[in-house]
């Protein structure tokens, strides 16, 4: 078969003595942390879009990225993509990749044609799943880069924009059942609006609900059981997205009573343009118990767009790993690389550069946050600061068993109460040390 | 009786003619706006702390403002300072104001001293709303000034410094009563946390909860029926504050079945702190049905943190006036001008200059809104972009009647939707012609 | 000849009362301010690529605009743009217009035929121009959408496309010529950096100078006398352009002996995204007498990419028009409508609401600035606040006959100097007061 | 003598093994890196104002920082703060400071009297110096904290102001050169604006530059040959500053002849709210030969103040260290840690953590860029990424030695240029890598 990486081998765990540069310094994906390997715990996916997909068009410039699968138009091109993808699924060493309806399947002259093409493609799909045990991490419907849905899709104002999203949908819960995705996504690519002067904003956050409600049924119906999620985002495309952030999203759930019928999928990008931290979303998502997927890049906090980039900050890793962790792993959601090379980084060679970095940054945050939380010295910290609260007046206000009469007396009588300094600077140093730990004995 | 501002007579409304910079030109208390005179559609309330606590000091300079009523110290200092208030509140012609424990009465060396102080100045302040016809919008206790709360006050890894939020809210609560104030008015100052590393999110979120339900408890025992409302805001003081924006504070309130209790107090510059327009924080507060009073001021977009500035700006007058009209009103809030002169206007005139130019701008922004809705042309113009909701496959889809099944078939049979123009230009345009008539008929 | 607006008359000018979206409110342009028609003063121009060349892609998707004159591609297709741009230009009624290289003629598959096809172009468009008496306002070179340029042009690290790069430059100097445009302009695109790791930046801007050095030689060898401009950028598309704002570009000019060659072009949306004011970049330049030409535009500051919206916000624009007049106008530059409709404006009528909104908001921000100035009172207030620098020691401070001993003295001697308040918010009040007079008047 | 760190013992190096929060992991100061100790390279500075002055007020809240030494007010305490710093210098370590003058001494009622203050307080400073070793990096005026400098100093529009700032900086100098200081610093506090309409931007900064010729005329006069530094800030406390960043301060410096005698002082946190990265300041500044010295802080990219913390991220360190070796050093710069501990870091014990982790992160830094540096790695791809430019065309543009006609045929008769990925991800995952083997091998 022809191969298309034919100068790159399976790329190895060299440790980070290692030179090389197509090897990995810190990912070694049968290495035990605690009682599950690297593999189990980090569960990587490829983004098919940016990956296999991604021209290097921007703005302000055409296509810089020349890829030979592209060679051809059509179907043949298509099909040559997923030979591709499935080539380097296997020599990165990743189990696991995401994809859009229309980044697998030609989209052709209408929505039947589409279907078709994304039918056939599927099925090829899941013979080449089989033949290399890459799986499914999660399939979408790409709602938003047609013209119809220049307004929305299920927020368009036109119900026959809604009906071409449901459509898509449906066929989309089909195939990732078929391929036993483990999940579903959600991204509102063009659910917000532009301007209040033409948008009825009550409505169309409704009609969205009611969309998300036909999903929920229509998996039923076919005995899909992956894990619905939405993805946050504040702005880009539209002005304001309506799912901002992990906040409003929740609070948009429950407005609709789905709360229990989806978990959310953070991206570290969306996060920072939200004004919040990674950590912060993560946090939110997963003390609300709807931490489900991550989408794992890197945005430029200088910049006011989604750069995805590829994640190689080591405090941005260890601190997405310490949240994970902390809520016993991340399945069945996964470490996504929603990440694309820069559009001047052309080589092929480039792909296998960028992937690296990644996979070994969070490798090395995965090892940090194992050696953190057996250490257990910032938990026991935590625990100390709040320990006020295990017993007397504290127990009293958390059980519910006080009022503002008790509690005021109870102020007027001790007077001041102590000064307790929240040692920001030493627990920022005790971070660092860890950090360095963990690279130590890697 | 001694004036402060003997200088000022009583600010008239004089038209937008007269070149006079201390009278209104669009401001005309008395006049009706449909079936409302402008004073009860716009009900503008002073914020005491701001007029009349104000220093101009900033993080990089001390005090520039010496105002005659801060001459002498402790009660007597408080005394005077209420009095050029009330006096303030009738030579500029508003009838509320709304005010903090701490910007009202002398800290003192402790909670009991401080509360005996408060009692003493809301008798005093009782007296002159009696006296003047002046009301109390809201009250509200500061806790985030004094250095007790420098992590928290009902968030606070203490319970103790909780009791003494408590203590305070307890007090304000009865003294808001007191005074008959309309609503009551919680901005969590340092609720919200610096770094992750010594943060508990979850269970200073649950303290919070408890506080609001005792508040609402209290607020019962007592007989305060005035509305309960919360305060949006991002970040500064604290580098992520729990409630940073309208979203995010609905979804606390659903997730701890406060949603029934509280209401939103919106402010501008919070919005734009949050990444959001203030049209859109007002939207969704109203179209949740929270939207309780609005703190009338501008940020600077190009700078990052709260600068409480008087609105000024005819496009942000203009499309709040449209948010509240369209939900008939603003009351029991108010227009709180949470704003402050800058600290280089240091001349008593510059707190007349300054009021005149926001109450004007909303006056303007009320006269625009009321011409809008009276034309009906932007409403017809949204009602007819989504009318294909209003029968067919739209009308199922809202009414639930629908499935992904019977949607996709229509979307297959039916072929491509039309592609309609959402018009954002000529709305523009339609905008800033109805800002243009709604001057020429001023 | 084929129309391709057959359903548009020429855009008259019917006065602020008319509700006609299809006609001037403010914009007259034979109308008189000062010894000036409007025309001459604004000197509107349009920008070809956003208006004749936008498809509405945008990162997240595909075209949406589909223009009759885009109906055929090579030749065919670019003579009938340019004959859509010339009804449009006769319609609208603007004198002026500005394109790049690429926007005009097709690039084929080679430098020489891309020049070639320039070539043939602009006979034709020097015909039209001929026959309208419409007018080039500045000519430029697309150094930044083909995929040679992906690492930069007179910055890119090979000096092969350097070469590209003057081979494109010397191209459009000689077709600007032949057209009569009366500026040239640098937008330096992709001269920036994604990362240091890889940048010299030192030699990088020693080559855009060297490059900028040759385009002056070349034009004075053919005798192109038209100002040359540089339009400052501060991010976007590369993560760090060197052109950043106006002091950074003076501060380069200076650095390579440019200064007195070049102008420069200030566009609204740049400058906010700098984090400036659009007023303070103008005001930058105008006061180093550099201020050239304007690109007149908008941008969302809650966004952080270059939105490109119409300029219809009346306070940006008067703003801008009073430091224009206040330095005796724009000319030989203009007011260059750098801006797109949103890609869900899908009709072409839209092409006109959002020309329209553009020249009505700066034809007020005219009759605003024309105004202010006639009466005076703002300029008097302001030479009044320097005053005390025209005489004693502040005379002599300016005049360099005084130094830090005989400083020290006085201010030893003399106390403190006096408070004098610096009154913003009067001064806030006074200009929405003109804002109103010019509208009244109109 | 009386001491106030009783509990601290003089802090060594202990190594990253060591789990002592009171320790140094990286730093330390004699080892030799090259042929320098780490001491001589890193010149570390303490910034007396937030150390030693700084009292966690912010613009919500009071002081909650007690420092023993400031129990008394007056000459005393001022004395006390300084036997405190001089404690703290020594106990970790380090041995520069810098200083305001208002930091050092009481203001008093007049400038006379804080001329004494401060005169009286630089003799006993002076005594300590000699008694310890420590040394003076660079002092400065206060120019903004007083209320007559509410609009300025330099740039006020009352020269009597002017002079008051004249009278400031020429003691200081004064002051300054007694004390042996290596530089002094001009951080324009208030020397900006905040709104055009009461603002001669050109009057006020040339203004500022007449002021900044008396200062060198000034030190020539007295003698003071130490470097002069102008520190860059973009906003705040003014809207706009004038010094936005270093290239604005340079155009700045190269208008008014001032580039010969003047630096840069860059400042982290200054850099990002300018837009720009830390590493981009630096290298600008370096490119054109005026990188004076550095205040080492880090900023929060999702706030939009300068939060002044301390410099914990490996990344920003590194970086900044590779400018600073590949420039020879800072000296007689030095890095200035112009950062304070969080209001809630309550302690005394948290000055030494916060100390402790910047020292550590830059020590680090400087290890990880003199391995970089060694190994000549990232060097060697650079230079060859622009070899082109050393011979040929490349050679002749750089010479001067060829136009825009001889490359246009060059162009032409080349064809398309080769494509060459400009390779950031491999760039950054090498740079991962160093940072890895310094951490290694310390």
């Amino acid at each position: 078969m022809k191969t298309f990486f034919p100068q790159i081998e399976k790329i190895q765990y060299e440790g980070p003595a290692s030179a090389n540069p197509l090897a990995f310094q810190f990912y070694d994906a049968g290495a035990k942390i605690g009682d599950r390997s690297m593999q189990e715990h980090l569960r990587f996916s490829i983004a098919y879009w940016h990956t296999f997909c991604g021209t290097g068009s921007d703005p302000f410039g055409a296509k810089t990225l020349d890829r030979p699968w592209n060679a051809v138009a059509g179907m043949p091109g298509a099909e040559a993509k997923l030979y591709a993808a499935f080539e380097f699924f296997q020599k990165i060493g990743v189990e696991y990749y995401c994809f859009h309806d229309a980044d697998m399947a030609p989209e052709g002259d209408s929505l039947q044609e589409f279907q078709l093409n994304l039918e056939s493609m599927c099925k090829l799909t899941l013979q080449l799943q089989k033949d290399t045990g890459v799986k499914l991490l999660w399939g979408t419907a790409n709602l938003f880069s047609h013209p119809r849905y220049m307004c929305g899709a299920a927020t368009n104002p036109d119900p026959h924009v809604f009906a071409c999203a449901a459509a898509q949908v449906k066929k989309m819960l089909e195939m990732t059942h078929m391929l036993g995705g483990e999940n579903y996504v959600f991204w509102g690519g063009r659910e917000g609006y532009s301007t209040l002067l033409n948008t009825d904003m009550q409505r169309e956050q409704e009609h969205f609900a009611k969309f998300l409600h036909m999903a929920v049924d229509y998996a039923k119906e076919i005995g899909f059981t992956g894990q619905f999620l939405i993805e946050p985002k504040p702005k880009e495309p539209t002005v304001h997205q309506y799912d901002y952030d992990a906040a409003t999203v929740i609070s948009f759930l429950k407005t609709y009573e789905l709360q229990d019928k989806f978990k959310l999928n953070i991206e570290a990008n969306h996060a920072t343009l939200a004004g919040h931290s990674f950590a912060h979303e993560l946090a939110v998502a997963s003390m609300n118990g709807m931490l489900g997927s991550v989408d794992a890049n890197r945005g430029d906090l200088l910049l006011g767009w989604d750069t995805d980039q590829f994640p190689t900050n080591f405090y941005d890793c260890a601190t997405a790993m310490l949240v994970l962790l902390n809520q016993d792993g991340i399945a069945p959601g996964g470490l996504n690389f929603d990440a694309k090379v820069r559009r001047d980084s052309s080589d092929l060679e480039d792909l296998f550069h960028a992937h690296i970095g990644g996979m070994d940054s969070f490798a090395l945050g995965l090892r940090f946050a194992h050696l953190v939380i057996e250490d257990g010295v910032l938990s026991e910290l935590l625990t100390e600061r709040y320990a006020r609260y295990d017993h007397g007046i504290g127990k009293e206000i958390e059980a519910g068993m006080t009022d503002f009469s008790a509690l005021s007396r109870f102020a007027l009588e001790n007077g001041e109460p102590q000064q307790r300094s929240g040692r920001q600077e030493k627990l920022e140093n005790i971070f660092n040390h860890y950090l360095v730990k963990a690279i130590k004995e890697s």
